[in-house]
């Protein structure tokens, strides 16, 4: 690979991505644009840009996106029409915003002429992979620089030298080593590393900075209605909402109560098992209450076509195939069977556990009239279901008759 | 099919079950022979036995068992294993009781020389179909006879009156109509029917008989660490237990701390849907610490693939396909999988959820020195993702190049 | 189910369908509206209108309409664009055509105010499913008569006596048994029953209608060349055609070289194993250029998947689960894997065989660049492989070390 | 990586394999262990022994073994358990013979206290995947050595160079290019590179050395009789032999008939297309009888799930995954279908055609009673079919009244 000579660095204006924006100037001589976005965090943009200011990048040069509706609309949203869970249990929160980003990234490279991209991912993760494939799944002929693949800054204090070397602040808090590592942005803060690495001792209270603990969430049960339409929640307790507003009104409710908390150990696509720490308040609600929806609006057929499908969807993912065309072929049968997803859940909110309690809609395929204990007005015939069961049966008879006749 | 002549019921010692035994005596003028099963429904036997003489049937006639160990050790845990769930959601605690019930029934009909069994299942519901598909397969030539479909009782009154007309006693409270119907055993009970038939309306307090309400359970958590040993749970807090006690234990546990509810709509495999209310109190704590003790010992491609198997296996048992080939692969591939499971996990039980908060083994695949944020003494070159990254987006990028060749 | 009042009949104007057409007329008094399809069968149609005629139809009443182009477009290549094989080996000429059928039979039913429809297919197989499943599908409310699952014509006897009756003619080699059972379409020929009911014995010569032996096929290999668009074939030797066209002349081709011959022993949906004949001359084609056009321009990870879930959709198909959610979402993948399937493909055809001899495609995903044993430029950087392998060895070395550890 | 001390190399005793010997020697100073194996690629052996000893191995060092029966028993069969083919059609020769190989260099490298193994395969194929794979997945501490990643040998001239500056005997015909490469085994032969990189372009007929064209092949056609038991062949035309003999004189006839030739693009894992040139006559034979010895003695449950996990299994073994767990568990699985698949299949061989003409078995779950067109003295009721039917049509009839109820 020859040197880049103008690099999109996806930049948080945190120490990390400082040294690495810095780095990258040493390195390479090459320009520096830096992207920054807001893809519900919870930190302030304004920041980032005084920092790359300072840091020499020219204003013309400095990207900062609030995407917080695209990335829900276009992928969080998608992703939970999937009822999407990685080993069962993980929510994706981290996997789903890396495409997002280096679509951006890629973009960026597009308008200002760049031949890079680069990302602060380690190369130990899932997320350099993410990254890097949606980039080139997206320009198969960019560059992409990953410095903690390469530099020799693989010690804290070598780090912290270079960035005093080069004039780069260091906030107090920076200067030693962080408990543990963090990634957050509207679907779940993740918390990984350090005091979390022994997979049997239980991460302590101050891990948790998204939801409150259960013991402290409220005595008393909350209940709310979630809105669908098409698989999408588009409202809660009937107030229209747009895609980012719902998640962080569902987040706020799920904080509240305590609702989301994960502790994974998981097989990372690079082939090794971590142990993370997952805070996914209103996805958790969402998913409960999406699951609920389908269950009186998709049939059976579909459902379970789906329920298959879905650990390979969640895996492709997880590895960072988002662009990439069987992702998008089960994303056209998932969102196929969501046509008529529509109809509002109530959700019981208690203690860490969101409930669905209720549920109704137009597009309901539930009949009392064919599952009632009382006379059902010949709905159904109950004398149909011998005829089903005998055929149902004949190859199993077929079987046994077999087994007998050769003596197993 | 020709008249039987001799027939085994599955009998509770209850009024229906009371009035299909006298019903098979009078309609078909066969004798009967009663079965009745301790699967941990949690109701005394020896009433049925002094019912069942009391309705004429032949002390050796009569057969009471107590199945509660085969039960879980030959069902209940062989699903666990899997992490089967039904739609996502229903851990299949009425599904795995039946196949056990129609072997049982099949071998009596076998050591009495009976040529049919008989249910009390409806000809709406899917028990029917597991009943009668389990023993088709277990005696091609075994006769089944479901009188739920076949009589002509068909509302209470006319149920009643032929109690009355054979001497049937009736408890003063099945009268009426009860409000929902149960089924219950040592892993769940469920309700269904009547007041629940509307699944927008939340289950009544009342439904609940098997837990807690979350709000009652104690306001301070609970661990607990179970044991397991190739996929099973064989401990509890260090105490080894036989499969049913283990469960047993755990449901205590469960109760205590109102977990494992479920208000479900589902699939029937007979076409329409339907409204559950489950509880299955220890057979979550237990699908959580399983999924806990398979987090750190089975491999990502093991887990993986088990993962995508086990919608079709939940399927397979739902409709009552335990004894057929396919299930029977998939347990061998998912049996296999479980060799290494297992070591020990830590669950944490409050207020109606069960999350693990550690594990550990001698099993474990977790190696910290590979994930480790530290020097990891050269176990992992981070160089290595380069070339791992570049040939998994080799084909994404050949896609990108065509399509920017094709213009699309 | 009340009686029917009006009977739209799928009417093949032979024997046995005005047969049933008649006792329609005198079991129920209904009024029967006859369709007659072409799909292909190489049968003329007019004799249909006038037996109709002849059987008191009125003129209104009959439909007779040539389908071979929405059966070719919208049945028969959807389903080869997911390559289906049902059990590995059966192009479903049988089961595609039910679909069309059935829905031409519910349409023509609203245009004429019929209540009912009628299929000529036996209690055995699975077209009765096929046809029934379609219908209720497409109006709920439609009542679907199968006489052969109601009369009491068992026998050819008895047919032909209530024939003479009713003053069916009856042409002079349908008195006595037909040595087997024939069913035809565009797409396929199938014999069943009779003389190929013994599996163990080789089907006689003049079973196969469609294609010429193996052994009487030219000596001397041809070579066409198959156009693609899309995943459907557009052209033959560069001549494009309407798809009924295109499949006509692929059957001129299979035939003539005695190809698309299949014996089978197959599993039906209602429970029992049965042996077919089929021919399938220009499917057979057909299939092995898809394969080879999919092959240059389909990518790896697409084709993977859809190989996946080709099974299951076979299955649907050949179950009469066209009309399903199930069914169109997995189309819905198919189709979008079929974007880039665009392009020429080289085929010979020589006794009995079709093998693709070449591919070529402006949507090639081929790089020569990157395959050669040459140099290649710098395209493949061969010290990539290591990286990669290391990290998908990375899980398989931490499971050895593990068993080592724990002595297994 | 440290240098490497003592290495064993897959050596063939060519021309490439000796200057890998050689250059071990030369470029790490180590000890060198040849493993020459015997896997019917039908050439002599002997030769590669004095060629080692004559490039300075000591004879103790060297290891000349016929894995033959080992390679076909252990893996071959097993593997033709599955009807495995990678993208439809490839039938894995190359893949499946990869595993052993890697497994005798690791166990040969703990009898002779080697910590390396070598092989000769390149950087950019899928067997540099395979071999690698397994030696790891057996012993994760070994080190692997894929000289023609490491070395600056990438041209003819300079490997020319090398072996005459390092008195490496160099076969006249080996000194300019071979027009296509090629590896061979008791499975298949394969050809790819040089005059086969078009894939437009028809394979010369040169290429092809395993069988005789199909113009050539005797004008009569063959038929053999292959016995079968729990799913692999035992017998031809009533002769018993093992495992070996019995592939051997499959391909003997398959080579008469020109059967088994395949001309495929295919997907790498290493990310790339290629095209090959196979030849599989005994496989395709196989492949095509043990389908039919399956269709007359495994359920249809059981088969439809069997190939809807084989095109993971392909991809599985295809990628080097032999040693997985996840290949073990589907192993396990489809070694369970195979329990009663036992019998005799007849088969016609004719100018490259292999087709099922018949198949019976003790263990057959054909039944004629059940499928007669005549009279079944009531082994079915056709009457049981209605009813199948109403309750498999009930979700679709929902479906409809729902779709219809809102307007869609």
């Amino acid at each position: 690979m020859s040197a880049p000579k103008k690099v999109v660095l996806a930049y948080s204006g945190g120490l990390d991505t400082s040294i690495i924006l810095k780095w990258l100037q040493t390195e390479y001589g090459c320009e520096v644009v830096t992207f920054t976005a807001d893809l519900g965090q919870g930190e302030e943009l304004e920041p980032a840009r005084k920092k790359a200011e300072m840091l020499g990048i020219k204003p013309e040069n400095i990207y900062i996106e609030d995407v917080r509706e695209e990335f829900v609309r276009d992928f969080v949203f998608p992703m939970f029409r999937a009822n999407a869970q990685y080993e069962g249990l993980y929510l994706l929160g981290t996997s789903i915003a890396r495409p997002l980003i280096s679509k951006r990234l890629v973009e960026i490279a597009k308008e200002t002429g760049a031949d890079a991209v680069a990302h602060g991912a380690t190369g130990k993760g899932n997320d350099q992979v993410r990254f890097e494939l949606a980039a080139y799944a997206l320009n198969p002929d960019i560059k992409v620089i990953a410095p903690w693949r390469e530099w020799d800054l693989t010690s804290r204090t070598r780090l912290i030298d270079f960035a005093e070397k080069n004039q780069i602040p260091i906030a107090k808090d920076k200067r030693g080593e962080a408990p543990f590592s963090v990634d957050a942005n509207l679907l779940h803060t993740s918390s990984e590393g350090k005091v979390l690495e022994d997979p049997a001792e239980q991460a302590p209270d101050y891990v948790f900075q998204r939801t409150v603990h259960p013991e402290d969430a409220p005595d008393t049960p909350e209940y709310i209605e979630i809105g669908f339409e098409k698989g999408d929640p588009v409202s809660i307790n009937g107030v229209a909402m747009s895609p980012a507003t719902i998640l962080t009104e569902l987040n706020e409710y799920g904080r509240k109560h305590g609702i989301g908390r994960l502790d994974l150990v998981e097989g990372r696509f690079v082939g090794m098992k971590s142990r993370g720490i997952y805070e996914t308040p209103g996805g958790t609600i969402l998913l409960e209450a999406h699951r609920g929806i389908e269950s009186i609006t998709m049939d059976r057929g579909a459902m379970h076509l789906k329920d298959q499908l879905m650990p390979q969807y969640a895996e492709l993912i997880y590895n960072g195939f988002w662009y990439s065309p069987e992702r998008e072929m089960l994303q056209a049968a998932i969102d196929l069977s969501q046509e008529h997803v529509t109809g509002t859940v109530r959700v019981k909110l208690y203690k860490g556990l969101a409930s669905t309690v209720g549920r109704w809609s137009d597009h309901s395929l539930y009949s009392e009239e064919h599952v009632t204990f009382e006379e059902d007005a010949g709905a159904y015939d109950q004398k149909d279901a011998a005829g089903f069961i005998q055929l149902q049966a004949l190859r199993l008879k077929l079987i046994a008759v077999r087994n007998k006749r050769v003596g197993k």
